[in-house]
């Protein structure tokens, strides 16, 4: 569906984690034939790493899901910033990609992106007037008040009319007009335009998580209502061009937003983003109240395809090493990383599972693990990291390797931030 | 001194944050004479700044301070992994680069950095095997346990001795041998080995920071001292190939590593990185300790360089302003950021210095800031925020842009992380 040929002609170059010194100068696209193996020592760590098999089966089992329950997929592009992975997105049956910003929305497009949802107001005179532009694609952003509007208006060369949606806020919340009457004045003020279009109405469910998964689900469902609403009135005062859309997050409660916006002759997209690595984390525990709430059936099976890997480079004292990855390898802002297994690198290396072992703090290139006084953890080995919010790990790698079951390489996936 | 010609022309590309769509394929040597302004609404939101003349006022009075010294300085080349800014530092009069990784090490070494030192222990196979062929530099890196001593044995061609220090830590600490004795042996066996030769000895001191300031200074010249008594023993043993380093941090306490190493007939070695832009969180703190302790005369005359520029996108409540720029473009991990000042984009446009004005909190793509109910700040207005730990802000920049007093953009810098 896209076009990758820039990306796959690329040359890997020394510098970038994760190269090795072979590879310097090896095009993206020959790095699976070179019979690299994760675990031979071959690889530089740190290493960010997708696993093959988890993510195919993270593709297909998130738009089989999606498929089911009858609504539209625009993956959330931000989560991964990977155009190679945007394809595959696409492939599986996505409606479109969203993106966050104008250079994320730059990125999409370069790649060939026809249908794209930029899940933010688009406020820079020099971004709307680029975008004004665009031919290749459908591009629709947000607004939440007049001011926006006017300022979209201003810029405009009047080319096409601009797409937009309405985003309704939540008080107290993030952006978005707060409640429906001021959401409403600015729906009519878009269709009152001639230089923009009302296309649908959108909200952001996903920050409502505050650890108590029944009271979240009461307040995503009102919330949901109360943009189905707002809808409706948008609707019966014939505000949309075209077959309108209705948007929600979907990372976390896709179910509820798949359940809630679903509605006759309306394209509902959810804008979901790391139902695609999932985590070992904050995704997990996320996925585990969908399951529990069964609301459109058992919760689709996703496992976790992105890890780190690093190196032990010093054992220091009982119970303590020194590994190779920190803040700029990994994230923490939906909770530190976990250890999962380690391996002695070498031909032939395997990974065993260990528990009990704990990240417990990182500097911008070390990790702290804590182990247990008599595992048999050396300087050289590796361990492997599971993360929480794959998000804020994409953006600390330009490059990831693809690996097999057997941590074999078959293939690098570079990212845009 | 480098080699930046690949860099400069090197070509831009929208989807790049930073990069305005006039940018686009546009050599990285030619920013400067596009007469692009920061606040002019050309340029897309958010933006990664570098204040020229902080930049070079830093880069000179730090130098001058540690030549007044007479120490030498190996600059922290992770705190901006910006090849064009450690040429400023080596022609400012750095001694050499530090590094922390192998692929830091591949990219200072690409550029033609002739003095490295990679302030971590190596202990990947394919690391030490590439970094031992390197003929074009002195590389030194640290070992820490005779683990490390033999591992490095065993991946060596023994093309030519690669030079070590042996680093000493801190109980309770991060990497580094526990105590003189484990540092001692460490050391002997470097000496005794026909593929290793002992440079000089290591320490870091960058971790001690308490809050409490007095405190924190006596455990660091505490420290300093085991690190002096050790290398004077290393030294009676005659266990050092050459003129010997010593070598600490310096970020933190350069007044007090410069003092406290100073010894006759060695090459003391800072290795300070946040001084080059300095900030307006832990290291003002940090500094302001240095001036009131005075231990080498006043505290040189830094200044915050490094800015990060956003947009508002959503007013959506009184006192509160969405802000375009999220975790993907700041860190939190020494503090959130700053608002220093805003401005309303357009030609001519001045920025206007603000204070409580305060950045709350961020999501990924968002960051929140709390404003007098009276504020002037409308959707589309940019404010300037001071960050607090540049190392953690320059990895979320690809490209940053100089500037001069009047906001004009003289030129681009490139990172590699």
């Amino acid at each position: 569906m896209l076009d990758l040929e820039t990306i796959l002609d690329s040359r890997l170059q020394t510098g970038t984690k994760g190269v090795p010194p072979s590879g310097d100068g090896l095009r993206l696209r020959d790095v699976g034939a070179q019979g690299w193996n994760l675990l031979d020592g071959s690889i530089p760590m740190p290493a960010a790493v997708l696993r093959s098999h988890a993510l195919q089966q993270n593709l297909s089992a998130f738009q089989t899901y999606i498929d089911r329950a009858g609504v539209k997929l625009a993956p959330h592009g931000k989560t991964s910033m990977c155009p190679q992975l945007f394809d595959r997105q696409l492939r599986a049956g996505a409606w479109g990609m969203t993106v966050a910003t104008y250079a994320q929305a730059c990125t999409a497009l370069r790649y060939g992106v026809t249908t794209l949802l930029i899940a933010n107001e688009l406020v820079g005179e020099a971004e709307i007037r680029a975008l004004s532009e665009v031919t290749s694609a459908r591009i629709l952003s947000l607004v939440d008040s007049v001011a926006g509007v006017e300022r979209m208006e201003r810029f405009l060369y009047g080319v096409k009319p601009i797409e937009v949606l309405v985003e309704l806020g939540i008080d107290q919340g993030r952006t978005g007009a707060r409640g429906a009457e001021a959401a409403l004045a600015v729906a009519r003020r878009v269709a009152a335009s001639d230089k923009l279009s009302l296309a649908g109405i959108e909200g952001y469910e996903g920050l409502i998580v505050t650890g108590d998964a029944r009271a979240d689900a009461a307040r995503v469902d009102g919330f949901l209502n109360d943009l189905k609403r707002l809808f409706e009135t948008c609707r019966e005062e014939s505000l949309f061009t075209g077959e309108p859309i209705l948007s929600a997050g979907g990372s976390a409660y896709f179910d509820l937003v798949a359940r809630g916006l679903k509605t006759e002759g309306v394209t509902t997209v959810l804008r979901s983003g790391c139902y695609l690595t999932h985590d070992t984390g904050f995704y997990q525990r996320l996925l585990d109240h969908v399951g529990e709430r069964a609301a459109l059936g058992p919760a689709p099976a996703l496992s976790p395809a992105l890890e780190v890997w690093a190196q032990v480079v010093s054992r220091p004292e009982p119970g303590l090493a020194l590994i190779n990855a920190g803040r700029r390898d990994l994230s923490d802002d939906a909770g530190l990383p976990k250890v999962q297994a380690w391996a002695r690198p070498g031909r032939g290396a395997q990974a065993t599972s260990v528990s009990g072992w704990t990240f417990t703090r990182m500097n911008d290139q070390h990790g702290y693990v804590r182990i247990p006084d008599d595992a048999d953890l050396a300087v050289g080995d590796y361990v492997s990291l599971g993360i929480s919010h794959p998000c804020t790990t994409f953006d600390r790698w330009p490059l990831l390797l693809e690996v097999a079951d057997d941590h074999s390489v078959i293939g690098a996936l570079k990212t845009f931030f």
